[in-house]
């Protein structure tokens, strides 16, 4: 019943959320989903592969980009430009696939003014007790890692409504189905399907 | 992780959409789900249980009732008032109740705007030529009957994008998950979830 074209979803949460567990356990259940595969213009490392991995591109070209608004968010990363191409997403949304950006607030907040149709979902661990015991228990994060991942977490979290659902990240199974769910729902909401009266009455 | 209270859900549908079939087998798949009883000031029909059928009550009970802003949508058929009381939903929904009221568009629009939390969700059938085949297929209507029956649904489905979703009835079994899926997916949206901050860091 739904229009055809993909759902943009931006995937948010912090550090010791397992929201990149989630999202595998996703493309596991689902083949209406694909990642955004960014562009940066750092060199490939072994290994890695163009238009897999990355889009592997030059910093002037990276630069072009942004002027001709193509890159829809970039950060900067060590001196190298890594960002998400509207060409790309374009591509795959025509195609019907929902597209998942895994970003961190400030991105998503680039893309939701940009791309007012996007669906933010922000993933979060059942609580803060659960958060700091996960970030402990990698056991690579000094005491001072520790807390400014924590301190940002706060600030990051004040946003949580900007983001339209919350997945609370208790058991990876049930939360990656709640996740396409969530997806399949959005797709029968009535502001995703501005052209049903039309269509219906044949007009 | 949702917060407990349950959500007011109003569905309309024009004749012929075959709502009732769906919200039936919603009922069957779902304990969540409970039909709102309506009031009404007509006399209980043989077998008609208070409470059960309708809450049957005196027209001057009615109008006390109405001018209290507990009667929160109502409708005159026939010289009898039948309408939604407040708190029988209220208690419902304290109860973690999904409470359903299967409304047309008119009192779909006085809840709207009585409980902006409400979700609304309207069930369409697949096309114009099916509509008019089930009213026809009735066997009991008049051609005259058919004509207004869809013009009405042609003014009725102008309000579509009030409701927040929208189900095209083509198969019972797939619409009613659909419906259920919606609602277990609303129940993750940040706005029902304000609370969720303070929650977190125990604030």
């Amino acid at each position: 019943m739904a229009e055809n074209r993909g759902i943009l979803i931006v995937v948010s949460g912090p550090a010791g959320s397992g929201k990149g567990t989630v999202l595998n356990a996703v493309f596991e259940k689902s083949k209406d989903f694909v990642y955004s595969v960014s562009a940066t213009t750092r060199a490939p490392r072994p290994g890695e592969e163009d238009g897999v991995h990355y889009h592997f591109i030059t910093k002037e070209r990276f630069e072009e980009l942004i002027a001709d608004d193509t890159v829809v968010e970039h950060t900067c990363y060590c001196g190298n430009y890594y960002g998400t191409l509207r060409t790309v997403i374009e591509k795959d949304l025509c195609n019907g696939k929902n597209v998942i950006l895994e970003i961190e607030v400030d991105g998503a907040m680039q893309i939701k003014k940009k791309f007012p149709e996007a669906l933010l979902i922000l993933v979060v661990p059942p609580s803060y007790d659960i958060l700091e015991a996960r970030l402990r228990g990698r056991g690579t994060n000094t005491e001072d890692d520790i807390k400014n991942r924590l301190e940002r977490s706060r600030e990051e979290l004040k946003f949580f409504d900007e983001y339209d659902y919350l997945l609370i990240n208790d058991d990876i199974d049930e939360v990656s189905s709640n996740f396409i769910s969530i997806i399949e729902s959005e797709k029968h909401s009535t502001k995703r399907n501005k052209n049903f009266y039309n269509k219906f009455f044949n007009i």
